[in-house]
C-alpha cells in the first residue's frame, strides 16, 4: 500500500483520502487480527476497511476502464466490483460459516433492491420530487434479473418441494452453478455492446476524462486486491467472536452486516446518484448487483467450495431466504414497471426491509 | 339516531331514505339482539344495519371533507371509512374469534382486489367495451399496495418458513404494526397533495358543493359511529349462532360474510364509478381500500388486542391465507399495469374469487 | 389416410410432405405397436407420427377457418389445436399414468412459456436485433393467462395449505374444472371479436387465401383426428417401456418429452413467426396455448377422467410443479410489460426450462 503515499499530480484530494484511509485502516485491522484486540473493534475496523479498498477497487477498474470504452469498464467492474464480497465469503467457507455466506448472497440482494433502492427513493424523492426511472434500460435489466434470481432459486425450491431432487443437492447446484456462469459469459458481449450505446444517449452525464496513468491504476488495483484478501481474512477472524459478543446469529449476520458492508460502495454510489437527479442511471446501478450476484458471485462461490473443498456451498437456501428473495425481486420488478418512484415508496421499502431484518433477529 | 328524523332542506331524497333505514334497520338490530330472535334473522338484521350505517358515515365524511379539500376528504375517508370493519373486529376479538378477524382482514382485500374489480369491469365492460385504468395514478396506488401488503405478510412468512421467529410471534407482530402505522402516518403528507393535485386534473368530475351545515354533519357522525358501535357488538352476538346454524366455519364467514357486509358501502361505489365509464377513479377507490387496510386497519386491530387484553391477534395468517393475499396482490398489479380492462377479465377474477372462497368453505 | 395420397392442385409440395409423412409415420407407428418392435423404437416412430397428425390438423383448420373468418379459426385452433395432446392424456390415464398427465399438463405450460419463448426471442433476436412485442395484445392475453392459470392453481395450494380442502380434493377440482369451462365458453364471443379486430388492425401481415376445397379439409380433419386417436393410443401403449428402458420417471416423461411431443407444430410455428421477425404475432401465438391448457384441456381431463372411470385425474398438482408454474407465468408477464424481446433474455428462458427440467430428472 506504499502507492497510497506516492502523491502524483494525477490523484485528486478524493483519490487521496480515500488511498490513505485504506492504507491506514489495512493496518489497523491487521495489528487488530496480530494484536487480539477486542473482538468488536477488530470487527469494525476490518469492515471499514474492506468498504474502503472497495472504493480503491473501483476508482481503478474506473480509471482503467475509461480507456476502454463504458463497455470494458461495465464488464471490469462487473468481474471486480464484488471482489471484497467474495473474498468474505471464501474466507468464510473456509471456516465453516456456510449460513453466513447463503445468508450474505441473498442479504446482499436485498440490501440493493429494498434499503439501497429505498434510501435512493427516499433522497431523491425529498430533494426532486417524483422521479423517472428510465423504464427502457430498468426494465430489460429487471427482466435479466428475474430471469436469473429464479434460476439460482431453482435447487431450493427442488430442495424442500421436490424430494427427489433433494439427494442430489449438490451436483444439482454445481449443474446450475455452470449453467448461470455461462449465461454470464454469453451476456458479456450483450453487456458490452449494450453499455456503449447507453453512453451515447447519456452525453449528457458529466463524464471525466481518465487522470491516472495505467501503470498507476494497474498497480493500486492489484495492491487493493491483494489487501483485500488479507483484510478479508481478518474480518472473518474477527466476525465469529464479535457476533458472539453481541448476540448476533450467522444468518442475520450475513443477511444485513455482511452483505451491506461488502457492498457498501455500490450502495453509496447509488444514492449519491438518486441525490444528484440521475435516478435513471441510479436505478440500472442499483438493480445491477443482484444480476452479478445470480449470475457471477453465487455461482462462483458454489463452484470453489466444490473444488477446493472448502465447507459445501450449495444453492439451497433455507425457505424463508428463497420465498423473501423471490418476493423481493417481483417488488422489484414492479417498481421498474411503473417508471416512477416517490419518497414515500422508499420509505415503504425501507420499512420493508427492516421488518424482514428483524424476522432473521431471532436465529 | 333521532337525527334521522330532522328533515333539513339540507337533505336531499337519498339522504333521507338512508338515514330512515339506518336509523330502523339499528333499532330492529337491538330489538333482535335483546328480543333474542332467530339468529339468522338477527344476523341478517344487523348486517344490514352496518351497511346502512357505513353509508350513513361515509355521507358525513364527505360532506364534512369538502370544506377542507379533496386531500382532507380523503384522509378521514381512511380514518373512518373502516370504522364498522374495526368495530365488528373489536368485538370479534373480545369474543375470542380471532380465526374469523385474521380471515375477514385478508378477506376485505380479496372482495376489493378480486371481487368487486371483478364486477366493476363486467359492469364497465358490458355497458362501455375496453376501459382505461387512467395507469399512472393506479401504478402508484398499486406499488404501495404491493410493498404495504408485502410488509404485513412477511411476520406469516416467518412464522411458517423460519422456525426461530416463530417463539416470537407476538412481538415481531407488535414491531411491524408500529412500523406499518408509522408508514401510514408519513403517507400522510403526501396522501393531502396528492388527492390535492389529482382533483384539478379530474376538474370535470361532476362535483357537488357541501350540502349539510357543518353541525349535521358532524352530529350525524357522532350518531353513526355510537350506533355503528352498537350495531357491531349486535352483529357479532349474532354471527356465531348464526354461522352454527348454516355451518359455515369462522374463516369462511370472516372471509366472505363479514368482508363483504363490513365493506358494502365502499363495494357498491366501486361498481357506480365504473359502470359510469369513470373507470379509472373507480379503479384507485377499489385499489386504495387493500392500502388501508394493510396500513392501518390490521395493525391498529393488533395493537388494540394486546394493550386491552382481547383474545391475542397477531399478523400470523394461515398459510393458505397469506399465498391467497399474496397472489391477488400480484394479479391486481399486473391489471393495473395492463392499464384497460375488459369484461372477461373481470368475469376471470370474480371466477377466481368463487375458487378461492370455495376453498375456505371446508373449514 | 388416402387422402394423403390424392394430389389435388390445391395442395402445394409441404402439404404434400406433411400428409405422405403423417400417413407413413401412421402406418409404421400401428406396425411397430403390433409388431412388439423395441419399446424406444416405437416410441420415437409413434411421437414422430403425433407431430405430423398435428401438423395435418393445424392446416386441415386452418383452411377450413379461412372461410369463416380469423375469429372462427381462432376458435377451432383453441378447440381442435389440443387435440393429440388430449388424445394422449386420455390414453394416459386409462393405463394409470396419472402423475405424468399432470406433468403434461405443467409441462406444456412451461415448454410454452420457457423453452418455445427462449428459443423464439434467440432465433428472433439474433437475425433481427431487439425485437417489439406488440404489447397491447399481449397485455391482454396475459391477464387472462395469469388469471386462468391462477385459478386452476387453488385447488393445489387449497390442498397442500389448507388441511380441510384436502378431503374434497376431487368435488372442488370437479368444481373448478367446471368453472374454467364456464369461463372459456363465456370468451368465445370475446375471442372472435378479438381476433378479428386483430386481424384488420394486422391487415400487412402475409395472409393467403384458402387453397383447399371445403370437402378436402373436413376430410383430412377427420381422418387426421380419427388416426391421431389410434397413434395416441400406440405412443402411450410404448411409453411406459421406453420410460423404463431409457430410466426416465413419469414426472420428467410428462414434463418434457410428453409436454414438447403434443405442442410441437404450436411449437414451430411461434417461433418461425419469430424468425420472420413477427414477434408480436409469434408472442401472442406462444402466449395464447397456457390459456387453452388452463380453461379447456385440463378441466376437459378432470371431467372426462371421473365421468369414464379412469384414473382419477384432479387438479392438485405436486407442490413443486404448483411453485414452478405460478413462477413461469409471472416471469412470462413481466416480459410481455416489457414489451421489448433480445436473445440474452431467452437465452436465461432457455437456461430456466434447463433447469427446471433437471429438477424433475430425479423423480
Amino acid at each position: 500500500m506504499t502507492a497510497a503515499t506516492t502523491a502524483t499530480p494525477t490523484l485528486v484530494t478524493s483519490d487521496k483520502v480515500v488511498l490513505l484511509g485504506a492504507a491506514v485502516l489495512t493496518v489497523l485491522a491487521g495489528a487488530a487480527d496480530f494484536g487480539h484486540w477486542g473482538s468488536v473493534t477488530a470487527f469494525v475496523v476490518s469492515a471499514a476497511a474492506v468498504c474502503l479498498l472497495a472504493s480503491v477497487v473501483g476508482r481503478s477498474v474506473e480509471q482503467l476502464g475509461d480507456r476502454f470504452g463504458p463497455g470494458a469498464t461495465g464488464v471490469l467492474q462487473s468481474a471486480l466490483g464484488n471482489l471484497p464480497e467474495l473474498f468474505i465469503c471464501i474466507f468464510s467457507l473456509k471456516a465453516g460459516l456456510v449460513d453466513l455466506v447463503r445468508a450474505a448472497l441473498v442479504g446482499s440482494i436485498l440490501a440493493n433492491l429494498l434499503l439501497v433502492l429505498g434510501v435512493a427513493f427516499v433522497v431523491g424523492g425529498l430533494r426532486h420530487g417524483t422521479q423517472q426511472l428510465g423504464s427502457e434500460r430498468a426494465r430489460t435489466i429487471v427482466v435479466l434479473m428475474l430471469l436469473s434470481v429464479s434460476a439460482m432459486a431453482i435447487p431450493s425450491l427442488a430442495h424442500w418441494l421436490h424430494t427427489p431432487a433433494a439427494a442430489h443437492e449438490t451436483s444439482f447446484s454445481v449443474i446450475v452453478s455452470v449453467l448461470l456462469l455461462a449465461l454470464f459469459a454469453m451476456s458479456l458481449p450483450f453487456s458490452l455492446r449494450r453499455s456503449a450505446s447507453d453512453d451515447v444517449s447519456q452525453g449528457d452525464l458529466p463524464h471525466e476524462p481518465p487522470r491516472w496513468p495505467v501503470s498507476l491504476a494497474v498497480g493500486l488495483l492489484a495492491a487493493a486486491g491483494v489487501a483485500a484478501a488479507f483484510v478479508s481474512d481478518w474480518f472473518v477472524h474477527a466476525l465469529q467472536p464479535a457476533m458472539d459478543a453481541l448476540s448476533v446469529n450467522q444468518t442475520f449476520a450475513g443477511l444485513v452486516v455482511v452483505a451491506i458492508a461488502g457492498n457498501a460502495i455500490e450502495n453509496v454510489v447509488g444514492v449519491q446518484l438518486a441525490a444528484r437527479n440521475e435516478s435513471a442511471y441510479a436505478f440500472s446501478v442499483i438493480l445491477n448487483s443482484p444480476v452479478q450476484i445470480a449470475l457471477v458471485l453465487a455461482p462462483l462461490l458454489v463452484l470453489i467450495s466444490q473444488v477446493f473443498g472448502l465447507a459445501s456451498l450449495t444453492l439451497v437456501l433455507s425457505p424463508m431466504l428463497v420465498v423473501v428473495l423471490l418476493l423481493s425481486v417481483m417488488l422489484a420488478a414492479f417498481i421498474a414497471f411503473d417508471a416512477e418512484s416517490t419518497w414515500i415508496e422508499g420509505a415503504s421499502l425501507i420499512v420493508l426491509y427492516g421488518i424482514v431484518a428483524t424476522a432473521f433477529w431471532w436465529g
